[in-house]
């Protein structure tokens, strides 16, 4: 397996209402059914109108007190609460809420950087599955990650994961197959999607301005795909 | 950034006592200064002699009656429980663990696939940083890193993260930097060795046969680098 990962530089600075999939054409010259376009979340929620202004928004109680303990805005810890289906923790300066869609991250997925102005800041796309199909079949590309980067319990930097998917199941399911030895492989499942997401971060820095990258030479299991895949059942969840 | 990734076939099976670089050199043509060499832990901890023959085991009564319940092998349990400094869930049919080393996972990392004999059970290599260090030496490429596939709380499916790191720094720190709006980015540090481990690991099939990745075109933060400082300090880990 050869893969090639190429960041995609030279797409404009993206505004609410964009077509993603006519910029990202018009930025690259080839993108096939051999392909995967991993997109940043930033750009998606800009192009769909993800953008809340800060200044329409009246703290409650809970967030002023919380936000004046710990040196945060209080309309930005507002909105994370109207956000969030439910807080996981609020500990220290650390607040970690599971979104409308099931994806538990830090701040809801809200965040302000590579934002103009600083009374913005982005939320998640309301439907991150739809965006990658609607992107998906505008481009005619093999397959349509959006990614954004989560923390994680133990570890230490944030990584890339799949927040939005079309074309591609997301979980290389090993599980009844066979190993080298023969031996029966019983939890072995792979989850092929969040690493192409963090193979693409590579190529794609926090910094900003490359805010897509391009994915061949992989060989993926194609299907209609959903990131509600990678999402932990409540039941099977020890972390709540 | 144009990065490439290509799965190393051809390498025998790896025994006790073998010299991964050696193998490694003689399975590819190029490996220079500019590459990073992904090496799964499976034929690390096989070269180190990091296999347990679980016939030599006597599992405790805490061993026995969980393995019990759970339909698992009891030698299996007791080892994880060997291995590990502390225990973070034991719960339903998940024993997830803290290593020697500080690595939060799935039965401390003791694992039966693709491992010869239905006896044996690999566990970590003893100090993976050292164990990486040794194979960039004798390689005498960019970096080295030895990955492992771990579990998340909240996703579904495994993914590779890095366990042992030589020649670059894992953190690739933004905090204090600007993004292109110019705001200061304040929580943005990216486990950058992780998404090396991920990328690496969609040309690493489980099933086996390709353990070893060479990765191009990226360009990093050299340091002598330690996957320690992947380790979320106990201070700072909230879900501990």
């Amino acid at each position: 397996m050869s893969i090639h990962i190429i960041g995609l530089t030279g797409l404009p600075e993206v505004q609410t209402g964009d077509d993603l999939a006519q910029l990202i054409r018009a930025a690259t010259p080839v993108v096939d059914r051999e392909t995967i376009v991993v997109i940043a979340q930033k750009i998606v929620s800009k192009a769909e109108g993800a953008i809340v202004d800060l200044r329409s928004i009246d703290p409650s109680e809970l967030a002023r007190n919380w936000a004046t303990q710990f040196g945060k805005d209080p309309r930005l810890i507002e909105l994370v609460l109207r956000e969030s289906r439910r807080i996981v923790r609020m500990d220290r300066d650390v607040l970690i809420a599971e979104t409308r869609h099931g994806f538990v991250t830090a701040n809801a997925g809200i965040d302000q950087s590579n934002v103009p102005g600083e009374h913005f800041a982005t939320t998640l796309p309301l439907d991150p599955d739809a965006s990658a199909r609607r992107i998906r079949e505008g481009l005619g590309c093999g397959a349509v990650i959006i990614s954004d980067t989560f923390g994680r319990p133990w570890r230490e930097g944030l990584v890339n994961v799949a927040i939005g998917i079309s074309g591609l199941e997301p979980l290389g399911d090993l599980r009844g197959a066979r190993d080298r030895s023969g031996r029966l492989m019983q939890s072995t499942v792979l989850a092929v999607a969040d690493e192409l997401a963090a193979a693409a971060g590579l190529a794609m820095p926090k910094s900003g301005g490359v805010p897509v990258a391009l994915i061949t030479g992989f060989d993926w299991a194609r299907g209609v795909g959903s990131a509600q895949a990678l999402i932990r059942a409540p039941e099977k969840d020890l972390f709540r």
